[in-house]
C-alpha cells in the first residue's frame, strides 16, 4: 500500500474557492462494455445534500460487472452514469437544512439511498428497502472529482483511520453486517471466498473474538492475503476437501458459522455440510445462477439458519464498524493491495479480472496518491 | 371425531395387577413394504424408564413412508421394530430412580431419545442431537398395548386436554416449533401445506396473535380442514397463483413469515417470493429430492432468513404447547378426522394415501375408542 | 362509549375551503395549576409537515400532571403551550415535500418528535432519542381544532378502526411496546395497574396468545374494566396478597412476565417476587420517587431481566399495533369509558382525578361526538 | 504465578492403586467463624459420578463469607461440610453409567448441581434452577485431596490451559455469562469492580471485540491488575467521578454496557447514569443490602435493560469459555496473584480480607505447587 499523505496536510476547501463548472469522471456513457473518462458538470448540492471533493474511491466487483456489461447491468443501469459507490470525500458544500456536518469534514458514504417511507425503512430494515437507489449505479457516484450525496448517507470517518480505509467502509460494512448476523465470540467461523469482503470478514470475525477463523479460496494469491488478515488456517479448495479439512481442524465438531462471500454453489453446499447442527450460514456472495441443495440433509435435519445478506444495517453496522476501526481492533489495510490514479481505471479493472488483487483504491485527479 | 370416554372412567393400573408377558403390536417385521400385527414380549422397564399402557396413538406421514419402505426407511430401520412415535399412555410402572412421575399419570411423549452428552444436548439444542434415536423408528414405539420410554421423554398431559389431542402432542410440537421460530404476533403468516402439521400450525399462528393466517394446498379436502382451523383465507394452489393471491390479500405488502409444511419446491420458491423483504421462512416439510433456487432474487437481495426445523425444542416447545392447549387458546381437534382401532392399521395407511384424511388416531386393543 | 358516526359521513376538507385564522385550543397559558380554552392562531404547515383537523383526542395521566403543575411539569413546560399528545385528525394541508399522505387521510400521530441524527435515531432506537420533543408538552399539541405535525410522525389509521380508537393509538402503542418487550405467546403474564395503558396491555397480551393474563389494581372500578378486557383473573391488591394469589393461579410456577403500569413500588417488588426464575418485568409506570429493592433476592438470584420502557418503537410498534387493531385481534373499546366535548376539559380532568374513568376521549369544537 | 509442573508428568491414578480411606480437607466443622483442616473419609463414587483427585482449587469471596460466618452462611450451611467450589481434578474413578469421561481426564467443574426436572432445567435455564445445591456449600466440595462430583458437572479442561486456570473456570464462567448477556463487539463497556471476576470480565470483553473496556475500582492494587488485564482505561472511583470520566472517555456518548461486579449501590447507580439510552447493565455483584434507585431517570426514561446474573449457562457458557481459553483469545493468568498450599487456608483468607489479592489458588496436600 502506498504511504498516505497525512490527513492534516490536506487543505480544507471552502465555499469561497472559485469552483470549476466541469470535472473529470469515470462514466458509463452508453450500453455495452467499457467505461470512459469524461468531462461532466460539477453536481449541484440540493437541500439535505452534501457536495464532496472525492479523496479516494474503491473498485468493487460490481464495477467489473458493469464494465463488462453483464446481464444484471443491462437490466439495471441507464447510461450515462458516473460509476463508483465506495469512496471518501471532504465536504465542500452543504445543502439547505444540513446541520450535522461541516465544510471540511471527512466523510465516507453509505451507497444505498433509501425511500424512508416503506415498512422496511420505518422498522430499522432500510438495508432491504425495495425502493433503494444506489450511488454509482442508479445515480451518479464517486469515481469523479466531486460527488453529491444525501447528508443522511454520510458518515464522519474516524480521524485515526487512514484515508484508503475510510474509502472502503462501504464494502467493509458488508463484511461487518454478514459477520454480525450471528454469534462470533468463542465460535469456530469459516469465511468462504477471499475477495476483499471475505478478507475484511476474516478481520471482523477475529476482532469479535471468534475462537478460530478459517478462510477458503481457490487462489493462492488470495489465500496469502487471508493469512495476512490473520486467518487461523487457510484452506485451498481448488481440489475440494473443505468439509474434511474443517472437521480435522475442529476435531469433528464442525463450524458454528459460515460467512459465504464467493457465491459459489460448492462453497454454499460445503459450508452447510461443515456446519455443526444448529449453526448458521450468512450469504453475501452472489451466485451467477440458480443452484440446487439437498435441503433435507444440509438444512432441515441439521436445524440450520440461512441468512440472505445485503448492504449494511443503516446505521447500526456503521457504528459497529466505526468503533472497531477507530479502536484498532479491526485493521483491514492488508486487504488493500493497490492504490492507483483514477484515470487508470481500465488497468484497475484488468487487475480485478486477473484475480491477483485484493481491494484496489483509486486516487482522483489532483489528489496526492 | 368419535366421542371420547371421559378420562375419569379409566381405571388406573397398578403394579399389583398380574401382567401379561406378551402383547399385540404393529411391527415392521422385515425389509419390504407393509407392517403386521404381532404378538411380542411386553417391554421391560429399566432404570430411568416408564412403562406405559398406550391409550391412543397418531399415524404420521413417516409411518406411511416406513410402510411403503421408501429409500429413507431402507437406510434407517432395522426390522423387527414396533412402529408408532406419537402416543399417549398411562404410567403402569416406573423404573429405578424415576421420581417425577407416578403410576396412573397420563403422559404424552417426545419421540427423540437424545444422548445428553453432545454439544447440541448440552446447549439447549437437543432437538438436533446427532445421536438421536427415534421411538417407533430406531427403537420400539407406541403402536402396541404397552411401550417403554425414558422418563425424561415423558410429558404429563394437561388434565383438560382430550385424550386424542394428548396423543398427538408430538406432531403438534413440530408445528409449535416451526411457528415460534420467528415473530407471529401482529404478523401476516402463510402456512404452505395443510397436512396435519400444517393444520396445527394454522391454529398455533392464530393463537399467537398473527394478524392474518393464510393457508395453501392443492387439495379441496385439506383446504376445508384449514378453514375449520380458522385460517383467515385459504389459497388453492392447484393451478399456481400463490404469490399473486398473497399480494392481493396483503395489499402488496407480502408476508412476514411462511411456515413451510409441504416439502414442495414450488411452495418454497413461492413462499420466498411472497415474503416481504427481511421476512422469514421456516422449513419443516421434507422435499423428496434436491431442488434449486434463484438465491439472488429470492434470498440475498431480500435479506430473508431461512430456518431448517426438526423435532421440538426440548422442552421449551412442550411448555409452550402445553400452555396453549391447556388454556384453550389452541384447539387442534378439527384436524383429527379419524379415530379407529389400531388393528385396522392397514386401513389407516390407505386413508393417508388417499389424501382424504387429517390426523388419524388409533385406539389400541382393549381401549374404548 | 358513545356510538361513532360512520367514517364515511365525514366530509373531507380541502385546501379550497376558506380557512379561519384563529381556532379554539386548550392552552397551558402560564405557570401554575389549570388550563384554559383560548383562541389561538391556526398553526402553519411547513415543509415536511401536515396540518390536521383534529377529530378526537385522548386525555392522558400526563395531562393531569401538567394541569396540576407538578414538579416534572414545572421543569419541563414553557407556557403558553397547547396541550394534547394523543389524537387523530384529518389531513387538510400537506407541506412541501410530503408525498406519502393525501388531503383527507385520517391519521393518528406518534407524539415523539425526534432528532433523526443521534445514535439512538440512527440505530432503530428513536424512542430513546435524547433530543426528543413531545407534542402537547414541548410543542403545541392536539387539544385544538387544528394541529401541525411532522409527516414522519403521522400514521394512516386503518379504515375499520373506530375514530375513538384511532385517537388513542399513542397510549395503546405504549402497551404494545411494553408487552412485546418479551415473550407472550403461551406465557403467564400479569399486568400490574389497570389504568388505560394497563387495560390496553391486557388486550395486547391476550391477542398475542398469552396463556393466561392476570390483572391487578386497588380499584374495583378498574378491576371491572380489566374483566371487560378479558383478563383471565383479576387480583384486588388493596390489601396485598399479589404474590400468593399468583402462585395459587399458576400452581406455584410463577409468572413468565410482568407488565408494570402502576409505578407503585409494591407492585414492582411483588411483580419481581411473583416472576419465575429467568422471567422478565417491563416497567412503563413512572414511580413518584426513588424506591429500594432487595436486589439479591428479587433480581440477581432469580436471573431476572428488567426493561425500562418509554414511548413506542418507531415505527415497529405502530405496524404491530395497526395489524392487531385492523385484524380485530385487539379490541380496546372497553377501555374507553367517556367521550365528551373538548371544552369540558376541566370535567375530564376531574374524572381522571376521581379514578372512576378508563380512557377519556375528547371531541373538538364542531365535531359530532 | 508459580510455574506449573507439566501436565504430562502427572502419573494417572488407576483403580488398581490401593486407596487411602481418609484424606485431608478444609472443613466448616461447626457454626461460627473459621474453618479447619480435618481428616475425613474419602468420598464414595456413586452411579453417574466421578471421583477426582483435586489438583488445584480457587478461593472465592463466598469462601470468605462462609469463613466469617455471615448471615447468609448461617442460613444456608449445615456443618460439617468440606468447602471449595472452584477446582480442577483428575478422574480417578468413574461411577456406573458414566461413559463420557475416562480415568486420567483432567476436569474442571460446574459447582451448581441442578435438579434436571424443573421448568428452568428443562428449558435451557438450569443456572436458575430453584433446587440447586452447590458444591462446597450444600454438599462437600473441593478443598480436599479428593472430591466426588456428578459427571454431568464435569468439563474436560483444554489440554493447553494451565492447571491454575483450569481450577478457576467456575468463576471465569461467571464473567463470561455476565459479559455475554448483551452485545460486546464494537461496544464501549465498563466493568465496575475489579475483584477476580471483574478482572476476568475485562479479559472476556476485550476478547469479544469490545471497542474499549473501562474498569473501575477504589483499590490501586486492583486497578493495577485491571491494567494487566489490558483495560483500555482504569477509573479510580475512590472519590467518585465515574460518570464524568466515562463521558469524557466516550466523547459524551456513554456506555453500551456495564458489567457490574462490585455489588456497590453507587456503582450500580453510576453505571446506569453512564449508560447510553437503550444500553444494558448486567448485575453479578451481590449488594450487602437493599438500595434505592431513581427509576425514572436511570431506567425508564433511558429505556435501559437490567440483567440479574447468577452462575453460568449450563453448558453454553462453558463452551464459549473453553473456546476462548483454548484459542488463547482470553488469558486470565494476570488475575491469579497467589498460588499457595491448601493447608495455608487461613493465610489465603487473610489475603482476601486485605484486598491485596486477585485470585488465590490452593495446591492440595501432596500436589507439587
Amino acid at each position: 500500500m502506498t504511504p498516505t499523505t497525512p490527513v492534516t496536510s490536506e487543505r480544507p476547501a471552502t465555499r469561497s474557492t472559485p469552483r470549476a463548472t466541469t470535472m473529470k469522471a469515470i462514466v458509463k456513457a452508453k450500453s455495452g462494455p467499457g467505461a470512459e473518462v469524461r468531462d461532466v458538470p460539477v453536481p449541484t448540492c440540493g437541500p439535505g445534500e452534501l457536495l464532496l471533493k472525492v479523496k479516494r474511491a474503491g473498485v468493487c466487483g460490481t464495477d467489473l460487472h458493469i464494465y463488462e456489461w453483464d446481464r444484471w447491468s443491462q437490466g439495471r443501469l441507464k447510461p450515462p452514469v458516473t460509476l463508483g459507490h465506495e469512496f471518501v470525500g471532504e465536504v465542500i458544500e452543504r445543502g439547505a437544512g444540513v446541520i450535522e456536518f461541516s465544510v471540511g469534514d471527512r466523510v465516507s458514504c453509505e451507497s444505498h439511498i433509501v425511500c424512508q417511507h416503506c415498512t422496511a425503512c420505518r422498522t430499522g430494515n432500510a438495508h432491504v428497502c425495495p425502493n433503494t437507489r444506489i450511488l454509482g449505479v442508479d445515480v451518479n457516484g464517486g469515481f469523479a472529482e466531486m460527488v453529491t450525496v444525501p447528508a443522511v448517507n454520510a458518515w464522519k470517518a474516524p480521524a485515526n483511520v487512514p484515508i484508503e480505509v475510510a474509502a472502503i467502509m462501504e464494502p467493509c460494512g458488508n463484511a461487518v453486517h454478514t459477520a454480525f448476523a450471528g454469534p462470533l465470540s468463542g465460535c469456530h467461523i469459516a469465511v468462504t471466498g477471499c475477495g476483499p469482503i471475505g478478507l475484511f470478514a476474516i478481520g471482523v470475525a477475529r476482532a469479535a473474538g471468534a475462537a478460530r477463523v478459517f478462510a477458503s479460496d481457490v487462489s493462492p494469491y488470495r489465500l496469502d492475503l487471508a493469512r495476512k488478515m490473520h486467518a487461523d488456517a487457510v484452506i485451498d479448495v481448488s481440489r475440494g476437501g473443505f468439509v474434511e479439512k474443517v472437521m480435522e481442524l475442529t476435531q469433528g465438531q464442525g463450524l458454528d458459522g459460515v460467512l459465504e462471500m464467493s457465491g459459489n454453489p460448492v462453497a454454499v453446499r460445503d459450508g452447510l455440510a461443515a456446519l455443526r447442527n444448529g449453526g448458521r450460514i450468512s450469504l453475501l456472495g452472489l451466485p451467477k445462477e440458480s443452484f440446487e441443495l439437498d435441503w433435507n440433509r444440509l438444512v432441515i435435519f441439521k436445524g440450520v439458519t440461512i441468512h440472505g445478506i445485503i448492504g449494511r444495517r443503516m446505521y447500526e453496522t456503521w457504528y459497529q464498524m466505526d468503533h472497531l476501526l477507530a479502536s484498532g481492533r479491526l485493521d483491514i489495510r492488508p486487504a488493500i493491495t493497490h492504490v492507483m490514479p483514477m484515470q487508470e481505471f481500465d488497468q484497475a479493472i484488468a487487475l480485478l479480472r486477473s484475480g491477483n488483487a485484493g481491494k484496489v483504491v483509486l486516487v482522483p485527479w489532483g489528489e496526492n496518491g
